[in-house]
């Protein structure tokens, strides 16, 4: 019989273990983070109403969309990103919930695009949110969780070097906007002076030329260059959009808030961020790794005042962020500070003699209770190759059982002969040991 | 503007914190004890090309898979569950692998099935296998794996009582099926016998019948009889079998390795499970909760002796089981042991003043670098309506800052006043006390 290729579709990925551990370890650590500033995970289905997810529809989105019918004839579609499902769960379950509602949600998201130039059809989005406070606190709380879990103690601690978070307000764009006279174009506006970083002051300049005249390019140009401090940079924002406002508050009330926690130094006031996305109305920010800024931002999010509009009459704000998870690990690995491993197990018990697979277990029992996990050999090949697999399946040691001449080991009955403890790099046997003493020396040499 | 309804598809489900909070908990048990013995993780998309997942195609899986058209007009569904696409994943990668390969896999499958009485078309399976190893000894991992998992110091562990695992030997029921003559109707016999718990001896004799003739329909009854031990029952099926055999000598060596390791009240050998799936070949099992054996198998699988067929020329033999986590958290639920939270956070900070935002966060790091994870409240209300509030969200203490007299606790800095730890539960305040001092009182409470 003819056999069927094995492959996977273009834009799609297997995970093999040294991979998926990596981005578990990764995930876990997020995780870890979120769940220590109080935040709790919730999951929505991967395959919702097409008309749910496209919402008012049109553009991009419509393209890239997978959308079929299902078996009842319902027009479908896998879920695109993570925020459109958590309004339509806001909305849905607005009653069972208390707010502040602060949430994750860690969990695949499917766009068909073209799948050239690396990037996927498949792919994992990490996002967090607080809903209904419209407060500086919650504002900074996500601004606080992104440096953190990113910087500090956080996922590139050990030399990957700090981020730097930017940020800016919408509020306050759109005031300088007003006081120019061009505000009717503020959706137009904020999306050019978006593509800055990527085409250029010259590209950005010719098209606010085209939208607001050359004049007012100028301004806004000049609007959007950050100063030499976070405090001149605000000076001169609420100068151009007309003096004190909300917004301006609410900037202030975030400075003080990062000095208070000590954390000034990794937040810059940069104008020229904008975000493209239209719901976005106060905080708008972007996440840079320090060390590998040119990747762009690992993390970005910001306020909304009306997220889930098109499912409730029910106004619900609130303010998020993302983790772009596949950036960050690639950033990770070409710093240098991907941890890879291959196997959960630093040890392994080899197998002797084939009936003796029981007492194998039951060795390899005592090693899991004191919280080292152990593989266990299924087949007694040659010690030699024995050794060669646990190596290359990533284990440190080897538990040998019954092969030095010793009596027994006292905490391992049945197995004839003592055991012997293998170190795999090194090739250094110890032999005769008691198995309390394999767990201390593991233990020791694991924690250094 | 109409708002569209929100809702979700039926046979879907969203999942609230309370609930994601218990399926996190118990999937993270379940890794753990999977790392535990050296197994590591794999993924794979959930979307393939229809022809791999349907393979030979035909019958249920056709009906029920998800499949459409992609954007390149290619055809592609949904996974359905994850034998299928691991089978292609050994046959693609079989060179980067190292045998014998322990692999487990936690993901979500879809089934456009019937959702009547309460089956889901979106579910979590977790699988897992050793590949690469035709032994008693990998066998018997997989069992003390699903039974270690579950009973022991797993999932069960506190009341919920243990599990009793029923297994059987395929190559054994077809040797005794060739010496009644009816060798050729295996497949249509054993998945006959698979229906006897389901619809009874009478149903199944006279469904034999058709197959077989009433008198060996008669016969294949009496084979699948267990005896009063394990023992006798093998005795039995090796009589009925034609003497001595290889499957015979696998289910000997099997109990030999269940009594070296003290498990052996856990195994029932019976001869009536057969599992429905064509390709077992070896051992097979189910696992019952002692306490709601009703509800059925919790955790199922076998040894085959040739997974990745389809997609490769080169056999590659394996054992492995896989677990119901929906059926396991309904049976955990109706046991009354499942772990019902809403957070994971413990504790609180009242918010009392706007301008202190930064300060309450700084107070949180402390106690989240204590490993307690901390909730920071963003909104100056009322401290009656906090104290609900946090107790509605999970939270077992509050901490209210700057409100006693004394002065601000020395490991605080910044916040004017005393902390003042709150018992939400038992509404009693402690006054003036150090950031330690609430540290050591939290976490003595909790290790009780």
């Amino acid at each position: 019989m003819a056999v069927i290729e094995p492959r996977v579709l273009k834009g799609f990925r297997d995970f093999l273990p040294p991979a998926e551990i990596e981005r578990r370890d990764l995930i876990e650590r997020i995780e870890a983070s979120f769940r220590s500033y109080g935040f709790v995970p919730i999951d929505t289905p991967a395959l919702e109403y097409a008309e749910i997810l496209l919402g008012k529809g049109g553009g991009e989105t419509e393209k890239q969309i997978y959308r079929f019918k299902d078996h009842g004839g319902r027009d479908v579609a896998l879920r695109f990103d993570l925020t459109v499902p958590f309004a339509r769960f806001l909305a849905e379950h607005r009653g069972e919930l208390t707010l502040p509602f602060k949430r994750y949600h860690i969990a695949k998201v499917w766009r068909g695009e073209n799948a050239q130039r690396g990037r996927y059809r498949e792919f994992t989005q990490c996002d967090f949110d607080i809903i209904g406070s419209d407060t500086a606190a919650a504002d900074f709380e996500i601004l606080l969780m992104m440096r953190n879990t990113l910087a500090g103690a956080g996922i590139l601690a050990g030399g990957a070097g700090g981020v730097t978070i930017k940020l800016n307000h919408r509020g306050l764009f759109n005031r300088f906007l007003e006081v120019q006279g061009i505000g009717g174009r503020s959706a137009a506006i904020l999306r050019t002076v978006d593509k800055l970083a990527k085409t250029g002051a010259g590209e950005v300049l010719k098209l606010l030329a085209e939208l607001t005249g050359p004049e007012k390019a100028r301004e806004v140009l000049d609007f959007i260059r950050p100063r030499n401090s976070f405090e001149e940079t605000l000076e001169a924002m609420i100068g151009a959009a007309g003096g004190e406002s909300p917004g301006a508050e609410r900037l202030k009330l975030l400075r003080r808030f990062m000095k208070d926690t000590g954390t000034e130094a990794s937040f810059v006031l940069d104008p020229s961020i904008t975000r493209g996305l239209d719901y976005y109305t106060g905080v708008v920010f972007e996440t840079f790794l320090d060390k590998l800024p040119e990747i762009g931002s690992v993390c970005s999010g910001g306020r909304y005042d009306d997220l889930a509009g098109l499912y409730s009459r029910e106004k619900l704000s609130g303010v998020g962020a993302s983790i772009g998870l596949d950036r960050l690990i690639a950033a990770l690995e070409s710093l240098g500070a991907a941890e890879a491993r291959s196997s959960y197990a630093p040890l392994a018990v080899a197998c002797l003699r084939e009936e003796d697979g029981g007492l194998y277990q039951a060795l390899a029992a005592r090693f899991r209770m004191a919280d080292i996990p152990c593989e266990v050999f299924p087949d007694p090949r040659k010690l030699t190759q024995q050794f060669m697999l646990a190596e290359k399946k990533g284990a440190r040691w080897m538990v040998i059982p019954g092969t030095s001449g010793g009596a027994a080991a006292p905490d391992a009955p049945g197995i004839e002969g003592g055991l012997t403890l293998r170190n795999l790099s090194r090739r250094e046997n110890r032999e005769n040991l008691p198995v309390q003493e394999i767990i201390n020396i593991i233990k020791n040499e694991s924690s250094r």
